[in-house]
């Protein structure tokens, strides 16, 4: 718990152009959501899922963002601002990925696997407003601009934008 | 009252893949925003409406949705998750809509009618962050995609995405 | 103080059509999250950051509307429903400018001058969902469309739509 903590105030004052000193570490949605997000992981895999949900509902009225329990968020996450940001129950997000306001990985509905929704690999940066939808992979350090909406594979190291998302810049 | 209650459990555990049991239903901010939302509308009918906005007020802090209390609202309605939701005070929900977080029922600013905001007719599924605006119709079982700006008449059973959205599939 | 009271009442009277008394305005989250901002802002000139923050944080969960403390806000100014608008550290935002919910003032990540946000001159109309997005100007009087994506300069008097914006109409 004390390196999750370590992790997020390096992860925040490295990230945030705004901040202004460590203290402020502890007033931002980000770090709060995946605190409370550690705790009911912790609950849903012990499958006490009515306290996983209570605690998910807790953290998303404080701070705008709601992590399913069952969601798997890596080290070094960091979510910008935060309100309205959804991450749905079988999404998967890698190290050190950044998120803004808004931001949705959430299904499409017509999933039939179980597996319903996106992986986010490491490197990743998803700009305010973007939805990620259904059981695809955004590929390692790749950009999603603000608004775009996701609904195929992404390769690793590229840009895409757009409704519906394409890729306008390769590394 | 109670109808209603029976019927939102019902609906949730039907639509929600994600739910674990019948109790969880009581912390989703959709149950709780319909059922602020009975009572803000039956304030606003005997022109209470200061407490009337107060509640609806109340219910936005709690769950993130905003009902203008004016708004007529059908039955086995379900918003998901919820955050930045806004339906306006001349908007109206058939039964059976599906409604997921960041959609909004709004108007354009340039409506010279009293009805300014959208009428939405039964089975139609809107995807998050979709702006439905002005007075328009959204046909029976239409499909809105995730983050389509809508601003004409949609007609029965087709689905449209895009900004501004049009039509990508009939039935 | 009572100044900014007297300017808000008769700004929200004037730019909202459901509003049915007064009283009501204190109900309104564009109402308290400017007042919340006036005593953030005044504490950050005077370098009490953690301060300044934690007020802004607490108006964000108030009322869904994040305004950071840094921010320069004009007169007459009106934010409609709030949820999700984000205003970031050294945007400008004029006199009589119109928002709605789900509107970010933002940076684009490459900036590397001090300013990072957008300059919004007066009258400017921002529609739902919209992101403006780097140093850039949004000229007197012009409006953007719901769910636009700005990230160019925008001249005087015009209107822009889309995903990246594009001038749809000039005066």
């Amino acid at each position: 718990m004390l390196n999750f903590i370590k992790d997020q105030v390096r992860t925040i004052k490295r990230k945030d152009p705004a901040i202004k000193s460590t203290m402020e570490v502890f007033l931002y949605p980000s770090f709060r959501a995946l605190l409370c997000h550690r705790i009911s992981n912790f609950l849903f895999r012990y499958k006490l899922y009515f306290l996983a949900r209570f605690i998910c509902e807790f953290a998303k009225r404080r701070t705008g963002i709601e992590i399913h329990p069952g969601a798997k968020i890596g080290k070094s996450v960091f979510i910008d601002h935060g309100s309205g940001v959804v991450i749905g129950e079988t999404a998967v997000v890698g190290n050190n990925v950044t998120m803004f306001h808004g931001v949705t990985l959430g299904g499409t509905g017509n999933e039939k696997t179980k597996k319903r929704h996106p992986t986010i690999e490491d490197d990743v940066f998803i700009g305010s407003g973007a939805k990620v939808l259904g059981n695809i992979v955004i590929g390692k350090a790749s950009k999603v601009g603000a608004g775009a909406i996701v609904l195929n594979n992404v390769p690793p190291g590229v840009t895409v934008v757009g409704v519906p998302a394409k890729i306008v810049r390769k590394r």
